[in-house]
């Protein structure tokens, strides 16, 4: 008898610059500054979900901070011969400048590191999504920055602070605000409220991650002509919403159920949402 | 004849929670998130400078992050033995919350990253401090957070974004702004003016980092009896300023010569305070 193959599906593997690896120079720049991206897709059936919008965003956030631009196709492959025969998982790229010496100015000449990773899916109840999830208020703000609102870059104190506010596993989520007050996110995803029958998700333009999921709701909710707006969106807002929800490219759309002492339903928009991303 | 023993003074060498290495984990969570401190320490004749005032400052920022503090003897008696016979060198610490699953909750118990460097001195023209350096002003501007204020944590982007905003050898350091347009700091450094025979330091509760050599010299000039104060510093202010100068354990004080269009001589205080640093 062959000894058990290990489950493809739960270990952990990685590959660094294309070379199965556990390692990075101690020296590298991600993990100095934070100087660097990174994406995280959901795979099925050895198949990355959303992989066109995930290199988009990452081709978007390099040109933001300088990045060179990795090559797509290079990575896709990497992504492939790490999932091959994985029904689900989780893959996370990052990308970050590479080694460089002391001190913040870059190398005239990066040599970037590029960290192709493969996790185990995660297990969230059913419920989330059936029956909605219940989420709090973070006393964690996110500061103003327009170079880096929007990408998913790899400074992410303020959610590693935010989502270390509450231990209770009954709450799923928490909801974050800019230091104007407004709602932006949540500390692993995006949200959305409806509001006169009309979809309401934060504007980003000066903190937030701007993410793949969040922006294919909306083309979603375009090809189901439901009204969007992309808007500043304040606390009362939330709490008065006919619907709200959250989405990331894990968790798909979990509705909320409650957030502080207001309950809500799962209603027809979020249903309509989370069929149509279904199907 | 033996071989040449290896340069101490110039060689790269680093412990990684005590032991020799130059990789750590992919997981680790400095990588991922930035999710952790350092310390960036001036090493003379084999021993580190305002040792205490750093590790204060470590601890500091670990309560801040609630990171368990580390082992403040085990971290002198690593950096010890990296500085053994160096004249000068750059000594770094570095401090993660150590490897932690996917996601931005931290491990219950977390095992933190304690990793110990030794950098080359850099070398930087004398006539830095003699006779001040030409300065900028950055357009990127620093975000507000008060829970990350002051401490060196490991987000470092808007430096490296600033830092990267020229490249003329010639300007040794670029101003930075908060976002409401008062003057924070350095990309590297804490900056000082004299205005009507005041020491005065912008104050860091919002944005910016307390460097060791700002507290340092705010003592010096104490003891010199300067008058002292820590405010808000305007854009105008440091343009129409008596002195400005520049400081970080590495650099210790430069004076400025040149920021913008408008120049400056190395005044009696600045000198004051660079001859008591130096005694």
């Amino acid at each position: 008898m062959f000894p058990k193959e290990p489950d493809r599906n739960k270990s952990f593997r990685a590959l660094i610059n294309g070379i199965a690896a556990d390692s990075v120079n101690i020296q590298d720049r991600g993990l100095h500054y934070g100087d660097g991206l990174f994406e995280t897709i959901a795979i099925r059936n050895g198949q990355p979900l959303l992989w066109d919008q995930h290199m988009q965003r990452l081709c978007h956030g390099c040109e933001r901070l300088r990045l060179p631009v990795p090559d797509v196709n290079l990575l896709r492959q990497e992504a492939e011969s790490l999932c091959t025969g994985v029904t689900r998982a989780v893959l996370k790229i990052l990308l970050t400048r590479g080694s460089g010496g002391r001190g913040y100015k870059a190398p005239v000449q990066p040599k970037p590191t590029r960290v192709v990773m493969r996790y185990s899916w995660p297990v969230y109840p059913e419920m989330n999504q059936t029956e909605g999830v219940a989420i709090r208020l973070c006393s964690t703000r996110l500061g103003h920055n327009t170079q880096l609102a929007g990408i998913k870059h790899l400074n992410r104190l303020e959610q590693v602070l935010a989502r270390n506010e509450w231990d209770d596993p009954a709450i799923a989520e928490g909801l974050m605000l800019d230091h104007d007050g407004g709602v932006i996110e949540g500390t692993m995803s995006n949200v959305f409220i409806v509001e006169n029958e009309t979809l309401i998700t934060p504007e980003l333009s000066q903190c937030g991650v701007q993410g793949i999921l969040r922006d294919h709701v909306l083309e979603i909710a375009e090809k189901l002509t439901i009204k969007c707006s992309v808007n500043t969106v304040s606390l009362a807002q939330v709490k008065s919403a006919q619907e709200l929800f959250l989405t990331n490219s894990i968790i798909g759309v979990w509705p909320v159920r409650k957030f502080a002492e207001v309950n809500y339903t799962v209603g027809r928009i979020t249903k309509n949402i989370i069929d149509k991303l279904e199907s």
